[in-house]
């Protein structure tokens, strides 16, 4: 039996076709396709059909996967309902991991198996596309509803990205605003086998279907060691900025003595966030793209003073711990992004999950088509022979 | 880096003192304890003491457990009324992961993570212990709303197993009937990292919550490969009694034509249902207590005739395929109780979830304790450095 390796660290637990991360270079790729010209170039949608054909699409496939997955955007009224008498002080990623899991009782077929038991992949990739196409509505809603705003139908005449900020805010987003969704949709789109997506290849490999695998999914990102991170981020430069406020001091001369106050007391567990990563041991190329592009949209929406805290954070850091692989994440820049696109704090990680379902979906398939039930072993570290004692004897 | 092992066969994910399992002697203990021994000795609840606590309860300890447990049968009237908005065709494991996963909405605290953002042990603790109160709460309000019935409420005077079947049918059951679905949960609480246990540790190493990690565990087990086989075994025996009947034909003589017809067509799929495990090469420990018990339990009740069944196909298989190591598992007789229990069929994978419900929490809190976040290897198999190729160009 294999040593115990603890969080399966080092240990292969899959096959993909998917992306290819090389830690050591800062490398990630789609399909062989660097993340870098995919963001420049391409749309969410294109990726998501990169993602699940293992081919860039050509333009009649392209449209038809477009109109499909407009189609669906709406959800089934019985949905609407029920979200709509959900608790207003509800986490989003509470809501939406409810939502997505009763999607699956509006499905007269759910489970995307064939009569012989087998999976039904045209089946799986039709679910998925629900599953993609709703979750906008399903966040959208449930954010009006807390607001007390009437729902916003979706619009099928917009791509994914404007169409879920359409719903959200009722008017369509200016073409720059709908473009740095679009992109932080493809950045954050797939990444291996990080914890969300092994949970949603554990899961689909029993032969479950993909609304079980993909709410297990969603538990997995809500955690604050996987995508609970890009809202602490914001969450600590709105500390930076109300502690100088106290001190009555300059917000920019202010981050220097706090992040140096954070590292000195690192063994007693002080983080700074959007630091450092469990694979990348250099630059993660989503952070190198994330920071030129965050900086145009902060200034294209009067929000510079966050990008300019971010970039001194990024350089103590550089300066301080930059020898030990220790760099920004995607985390770091994502929040500066979203908060100039205009989202608020707690909606971050449902749009990191709205963005890597397409990956989750795409590692489902992709599981099911080679399966092996995951089933490890256990180390058992507990007593042996033990009687049962009668209670009155204990 | 290790090899690839599919389905990380023979790979230790974790360490555990809640159940140690010798699948070549057939043995399995709780803590220590052999299962038998529990089976006949203890009550379900104490078993789950002995699981989240890794010894057995004094008195005082079992009866502030008890009562403990039975203040918290009372599921949210919120929750009530979702329920009966449900289509009443959902599947009840659809229902029961979206209705579990929506008890978080209705905690004031779900995450259960203190101020520091560590676990915090006693909040999770109460957190699991809601959920294993609430959830045959959840799926008798489901059976009851589908049959067009009223709901009964719980009653903090019964335990666990009546408690329920009372819920479920309006009056409290015998004792024997308690008796045999309080062993029946006694079997099925926890068995060393199975797919839905993994699944709830590798979400909560995320440091997400007991509602995620439960929530995906119940999306797991739903699975034909894990959790849904004991539905099957009694497709089996029914499709048996109606070929029989078809083919006038007694349905004892039946069986051993049907089980070598199915042998006979193994290589093309054919699976008898009930058979063989990851873990055990010899009799399953439970398959050994159940088949003695569900004997009992069917004399009581008027359903002889399965059990004889049962005991036929055993028998046949021992002879054809014995050597082999295929042998009954926990599914097989498990089938049959909860038959003459007078359960519905589609109810059997969501009795497997209940009890199991006491092992994945028991698991989550074992996982935080020395928690390391789950992040395993993808080995890349697809292609490198392809070009970005505009879409006019494909």
């Amino acid at each position: 039996m294999a040593e115990f390796s603890k969080g399966l660290e080092g240990v292969v637990a899959a096959e993909t076709q998917m992306s290819f991360i090389d830690g050591a270079k800062g490398i990630l790729e789609y399909v062989g396709i660097p993340i870098d010209d995919l963001a420049r170039n391409s749309t969410f949608e294109e990726t998501v059909f990169l993602l699940w054909n293992c081919r860039l699409p050509k333009k009649a496939e392209l449209d038809a996967f477009n109109t499909d997955l407009r189609s669906r955007y709406r959800i089934p009224a019985e949905l609407t309902s029920m979200i709509q008498s959900m608790p207003k002080t509800a986490q989003p990623m509470h809501v939406r991991r409810t939502a997505v899991s009763a999607l699956s009782m509006y499905d007269p077929s759910p489970n995307g198996l064939d009569s012989a038991g087998k999976p039904d992949i045209p089946a799986m990739r039709s679910k998925a596309l629900n599953v993609l196409a709703q979750i906008p509505t399903i966040i959208a809603t449930f954010d009006r509803h807390r607001r007390g705003l009437p729902v916003v139908d979706p619009r099928a005449n917009l791509a994914f990205a404007p169409n879920f900020l359409y719903m959200l805010n009722g008017e369509a987003p200016t073409p720059a605003m709908a473009r740095a969704f679009d992109i932080c949709m493809i950045l954050h789109a797939d990444h291996g086998l990080n914890n969300s997506t092994f949970t949603g290849r554990v899961v689909i490999s029993t032969l479950s279907d993909m609304y079980s695998a993909l709410t297990a999914a969603i538990g997995s990102l809500r955690g604050p060691l996987h995508g609970g991170a890009n809202e602490e981020v914001m969450d600590m430069l709105h500390e930076i900025e109300a502690e100088a406020k106290k001190q009555g001091k300059d917000v920019m001369d202010y981050i220097e003595p706090y992040i140096m106050d954070k590292l000195a007391h690192r063994n007693e567990g002080a983080r700074i966030m959007g630091f450092g990563h469990r694979v990348y041991k250099t630059i993660d190329p989503r952070a190198t793209f994330l920071k030129t592009f965050s900086k145009q949209i902060a200034a294209d929406t009067g929000n510079m003073r966050l990008y300019e805290m971010s970039s001194k954070i990024e350089a103590i850091m550089a300066r301080e711990v930059g020898a030990k692989g220790i760099y920004p994440n995607v985390d770091f820049y994502s929040a500066t992004t979203y908060h100039s696109i205009g989202l608020k704090l707690d909606l971050f990680t449902p749009m990191f999950a709205m963005s890597r379902t397409s990956g989750w979906a795409g590692h489902c398939i992709e599981q099911v088509t080679d399966n092996r039930l995951y089933r490890p072993a256990a180390k058992y570290v507990g007593p042996h022979g033990a009687p049962y004692v009668p209670v009155a004897q204990r």
